[in-house]
């Protein structure tokens, strides 16, 4: 027996990530799970997850987007950490530690098979703590979406500010007042409208049509205020 | 060689926590950095921090929690979770995790040997990626002080409303109207007076005494808004 490997052992943990991928869907926000395949809960909805590889990692946020690659077939969506949730008891193989990240997309094409979409306020008992990853993920999106552009990751581009705002309005859950919000967005700064790119739509005269500017790809834009301040 | 030990060592990572502990002395922000005892970085002025222990810690705020007590001498501060901090680089010792969490005391008594409090804004270079964790500690302690009872846990029990006022502006280094520094403090409602304790100074009225009510000396009071909107 190797000592030095025998006491290196006693400080080396299970370290895994998990995503919590959001988008809204139906004006609800919904949570990506995928279905098992290996112990433990092999058949059971999970979050998309998996070790952390040393050998191939360059730290845990890329262990995220190597696992939403893998397992939901998504390039790099908008990323960032969440929180750590760690113990003995939350996996069964071991003491653990999980790096949870969030993840946002707009709404994608039909799911892939073994993926699910639900609205995160109706989902089953999800095994480990992934019940909790995800309620305090939601938390986060809300509260960070009063004052910040993090909502427009949910939202297909080009977009209209019409658009954008039923983006707003439906992930805070509340009538946002149009004016403060094109103010809200100026603020913000991190729009840029398409040149000559309008969308005629019905009788009215046709919108102008925006995108993330590129700086705000990786990156939040924060407001001092919230959006009903 | 046992082979299930082996492929478990393959997911296996070092697994750290590092704790920010900031106070505020003479009008500044400080951080405890304490004098490491072992390599590697012997000597070395570093942010207090130990390997997780599987075998004692239930989770890792707990092993930041025992950090803490065995190396800074502190009961139980205010202690939340600050980020990740992962990649094989930042440990000589290889691929790691930390898990940093940010604590805030009172301005202690003098300092313990081999302990020192240094303003955040003139620290040396600090091993590890502690350099980097402190910057992201101070930000977050700043930007959350705006809109929440964050610095009262920087402030000696029980204090004047005057005391604590002194305490959000020198945290975040600009004047607050005295008026709505007062309007916030109530909305917020972490603050209760000490029954008959006032505190005379000078030629003045006496000052109420406060202290922070007990349900949140574990979670923060958010406000709305923030203390100049």
């Amino acid at each position: 027996m190797n000592t030095s490997t025998n006491s290196n052992a006693d400080h080396r943990l299970i370290c895994t990530v998990d995503v919590v991928l959001l988008t809204l869907r139906d004006a609800q926000l919904q949570v990506l799970l995928i279905k098992r395949e290996r112990e433990p809960f092999a058949g059971a909805l999970a979050l998309p997850g998996g070790y952390v590889h040393a050998s191939v990692d360059q730290d845990c946020a890329d262990a995220a987007r190597r696992v939403l690659h893998d397992k939901a077939g998504l390039p790099s969506p908008y990323l960032e950490q969440l929180a750590s949730f760690s113990g003995p008891a939350r996996d069964p193989r071991g003491w653990s530690v999980s790096v949870a990240y969030v993840a946002l997309v707009a709404a994608p094409q039909a799911p892939q098979p073994g993926q699910h979409w639900l609205p995160v306020d109706e989902l089953p008992q999800l095994p480990f703590d992934h019940g909790r990853i995800v309620a305090n993920a939601v938390d986060r999106v809300r509260n960070k979406s009063q004052y910040s552009s993090l909502p427009v990751h949910l939202c297909a581009e080009p977009f209209t500010l019409p658009q954008l705002h039923g983006i707003y309005e439906a992930l805070l859950g509340e009538p946002i007042n149009a004016v403060s919000f094109r103010r809200k967005m100026d603020e913000l700064g991190m729009l840029e409208p398409v040149p000559g790119a309008k969308l005629a739509q019905g009788p009215h005269r046709p919108a102008q049509l925006y995108r993330l500017r590129d700086e705000y790809r990786r990156t939040l834009s924060l407001a001092g205020r919230g959006l009903n301040a």
